[in-house]
């Protein structure tokens, strides 16, 4: 008898360590870890010099018109890599259309914006520093500004050096891009895809299994657990206009096409945890009440507290490790460097 | 002959390093090398736990009231530890009234402000976290806010391990106070005040000769060749409405005494090479202007362009290496903590 129940005991162990393998065989057909070397990009081999340079671009608040703002600003990598703001507060004080998302692990999107309106993260650095409600520079001031300081002439001819004039608006763009491509964020949930069962707990595995079965992970997946496909936000049942502003409808402005009326790319989940407040309006701030909202206007169901519970718990195991960054010495402006303006352009 | 001529030319030389010695004698009695120990403060211990609070501190926006701007905003470490503005933008797009003094090696200031208002760095820090116009928060809601913060409470908790209640608006100061205690700069002009000669070239020689021998530093004098006394603005001569503004009469807000009418502390001169544009009014922007406009205001004297040029090659012995800074990964809010808000108190 003995005999047969240890027989038994290990033959549940068996069957539990079996269930436990088949939820992250289950995981790895939706999800994938982060890749163990540097993401590839687009049309920018990414090299230590490129790197350095975007660093000391996307801490420079001089890429802005007024001198106040730089990409880290809404961009904080202190806090999360976002601004934890409703939405951004810019240039003149003008407050942003869009909740900032987080730069950490933005390169595995497949496109930038709420909207998907940047391919890439080159082409989305060139928005907001043109943008009149946010950093509110040319490209022209900004190529000025760069050239006007010996030290960045330097450091672009060391990132392309196969380039005769490499101080251009692109090349800034793609520096930044370079040095984004570093910001990458292990969690416990890669390691558990990677085969380390024990880096999720009980309760984060019941959050896993909800967040499959429920129907998250049809949208919230791949690498980013978003990032990459574009949904009616309101699927079953339209969020409120404090969540669903009607003036903003997301990627119809890029396609006009009236069936992406209100629609948004799925967010990225990955730090989900640190980036409150949520949505692309930024009106909700708790990350439980968030997962409801999805429930209801996405799956048209009402989740059960606990059930809310549980997928908050396994949301948190997407709170990476962050990289660690130098803060920068940047170069010293000159006498040409355009001086900076806090007037509001109109 | 030959033997003659060589001890005539090692005479001349022994005389040359005499002269050398003397310079570097006479600069000893003004000034002051960087200390090698970390800088002592009043009342406020520094510790390596206090050390990295204040560094979180000072990297944190949260600590304005609307989660834009941090200390580092206006003193921003990449740049010299100012904001090259003439004077700060801060909450609501206000203007600040005076141009943002550099962080670097503040400590070593008597007292702090354009008009030595704050008698050291913890008492400052209170002041712009406050300013309507600068972080436009409260000292309850920076308490408010830390607390929320289970993180900040135990970085506290380490950082004043004596006190039973340690997350304070005092202690938030101390522990700025202690981070911004490490931002020393040591410059060529330390190393040659050591004993390196070699440290200035002969134009930077001759530019602390005439530094001195004009009376630049009669003002600017000590560890960081100024940040000690106070002196009117226009000594002999006063500069124009456009530098100096008639609205703004300095210490006199101060001390209400009529003597103080236009009376500014001395401007610290380390680093002043990347830290324009110069003086309180932030209205010069070439250096070499600003060294004219001392000559006329201040000594009554017209200085030759030669001899300004020398004085600006020694002032740029002044320009330190700057100390490596990790950037902090900061706590992340909680549903507690107080919103950020924009809006303008009136």
């Amino acid at each position: 008898m003995l005999i047969v129940g240890a027989v038994l005991l290990s033959s549940t162990a068996a069957l539990a360590d079996e269930a436990k393998d088949s939820l992250r065989d289950l995981a790895l057909e939706a999800f994938k870890p982060l890749p163990a070397a540097m993401p590839m990009v687009k049309d920018n081999a990414i090299t230590p010099e490129k790197i350095a340079l975007g660093k000391a671009l996307f801490f420079d608040p001089r890429l802005s018109a007024s001198g106040v703002f730089s990409c880290n600003s809404c961009h904080n990598l202190a806090t999360g890599g976002d601004d934890n703001l409703e939405t951004s507060i810019g240039h003149g004080w003008q407050k942003g259309p869009r909740n900032a998302p987080t730069v950490f692990n933005a390169v595995f999107n497949s496109a930038q914006f709420w909207d998907g309106r940047a391919e890439d993260l080159k082409a989305q650095a060139k928005g907001p520093v043109q943008a009149g409600a946010e950093m509110a520079n040319t490209a022209e001031q900004v190529v000025r500004t760069l050239n006007s300081m010996p030290q960045y002439v330097t450091w672009f001819k060391g990132a392309f050096p196969a380039e005769a004039d490499p101080v251009t608006f692109d090349n800034m763009a793609k520096a930044i891009e370079a040095f984004e491509a570093t910001l990458t964020t292990p969690t416990p949930f890669d390691a558990y895809l990677n085969g380390d069962r024990e880096a999720l707990d009980e309760t984060q595995k019941e959050g896993l299994q909800l967040f499959i079965d429920k129907g998250c992970a049809s949208c919230h997946n791949g690498v980013n657990l978003g990032g990459t496909g574009y949904y009616p936000f309101g699927l079953v049942e339209k969020p409120g206009a404090d969540v669903l502003p009607e003036n903003d409808k997301g990627r119809f402005a890029v396609t006009k096409t009236a069936d992406d009326s209100y629609v948004f790319r799925a967010a990225p989940l990955r730090n989900i945890a640190l980036t409150a407040p949520y949505f692309h309006s930024g009106k909700v701030w708790d990350l439980k009440q968030a997962v409801g909202v999805m429930g209801t206007a996405q799956l048209g169901e009402s989740l059960k507290d606990e059930e809310i519970d549980k997928i908050v718990a396994f949301l948190q195991s997407l709170t990476g490790t962050m990289p660690q960054i130098v803060y920068p010495v940047l170069p010293a402006e000159t006498l040409s460097t355009p001086r900076p303006s806090g007037e509001i352009r109109q």
